[in-house]
């Protein structure tokens, strides 16, 4: 069995007061409904969690119908960080499931290949990422003035979500990283903390976060050329 | 004295075959008329050198008139490789100048701020470049493969153009690269050779290079909301 887990709890503080980035609409579509729909798309999906908080219950109700999802779904309360949030949509999957994408709500141009392409690495390997080659140049400086060092580009990956797993690793990743007390970016991070390699998977296209007011006409950009 | 050298001297082989990316049209004006308005803007330039190819002399004739551009400005011819137009420029400055911002011909969002900031900075300091926090999570990976190492990303920064010294910083930089055979990606790099620290300007606006024909889209995009 596999599941999807779209992470949707964050009140993105950059966008501003009061506003939920993740209902600001494209083409008459809250973001995270672009994400779901992308997900709901993808047969070998069995179930999607979304894990959000209690005042968004309704509107993910609301959403569901507008969209008229085709996969089953559940909502799933989320924590104060991301990893909490993680952590509750993992306790929160049925018991068969093998594999887990694990998906940014605020990420809705990931398309379904892209989908599919980290499950089979993860069912290979046992830990894959979306990820994109960094074509900018790229220093590094400790006091955000001056350059301290340059770092070789052609080594150099953005990673994005979908994060995908098999479920007993990351869950293993996971429990390591809260034992040890660590704070992580992302979930491919606590694989490193147990020696478990995660496999880059290229994206073919563009798969930015939306994280400031900013980002909508490009998202938007995208979404009209993904058609 | 107040120079700019824009590099327009590459075949932007990415862009497919036959392609000058550097001609391609946003708005009835070509990218690197963009660009060359930008710095024509910028009035404490007095100068500004267009490195380039032969063949492409008459264009840039062409396009001075069609712009109506202000400042005085030559063509240089370029060299093989960036490296090579970059210190082709250097060599062609005015002896007066004392401050040269450097500047990719294909990025033409780069705001006037933006370079009268960094020649500000290089006059203090002696080496300047626009540069923007990266705010993907950014992996190494040594065979592209799977990921080797986490990067503390509150330290990363994506370096774009200009690229602003002293005439004097940069020259002996450049001239230190080429005794020791090195092919620098940036013209920053060869600061680090002579221990010349490198100040970061914060970009406000994104400042994006027009690398494959995919990126036309998006710096329609910025140039529209710039106005």
């Amino acid at each position: 069995m596999n599941s999807a887990i779209i992470v949707a709890a964050g009140r993105g503080t950059r966008m501003g007061p009061n506003v939920d980035k993740l209902f600001l609409e494209i083409g008459g579509i809250p973001i995270v409904g672009h994400t779901w729909q992308r997900f709901d798309g993808v047969a070998e999906i069995d179930e999607i969690l979304i894990v959000t908080r209690e005042d968004l219950r309704p509107a993910f109700e609301e959403l569901a119908i507008e969209l008229d999802v085709q996969l089953p779904w559940r909502l799933v309360l989320g924590g104060a960080a991301r990893q909490d949030s993680v952590a509750n949509g993992l306790d929160a999957l049925a018991p068969a499931t093998e594999i887990v994408a694990i998906q940014d709500g605020a990420r809705p141009c990931t398309t379904k290949a892209l989908i599919r392409a980290t499950m089979d690495a993860a069912r290979e390997s046992g830990a894959a990422v979306a990820a994109m080659r960094v074509t900018d140049t790229v220093k590094e400086s400790a006091d955000g003035r001056t350059i301290a060092r340059h770092l070789d580009r052609e080594k150099l990956w953005a990673v994005q979500t979908p994060q995908t797993f098999r479920v007993s690793i990351i869950r293993r990743a996971l429990a390591t990283a809260r034992e040890r007390g660590l704070v992580l970016t992302d979930d491919t991070a606590a694989c490193e903390l147990i020696g478990q390699p995660v496999r880059l998977v290229e994206s073919a296209t563009p798969n930015p976060k939306v994280t400031v007011p900013a980002d909508l006409p490009y998202v938007e950009l995208l979404l009209r050329e993904q058609g």
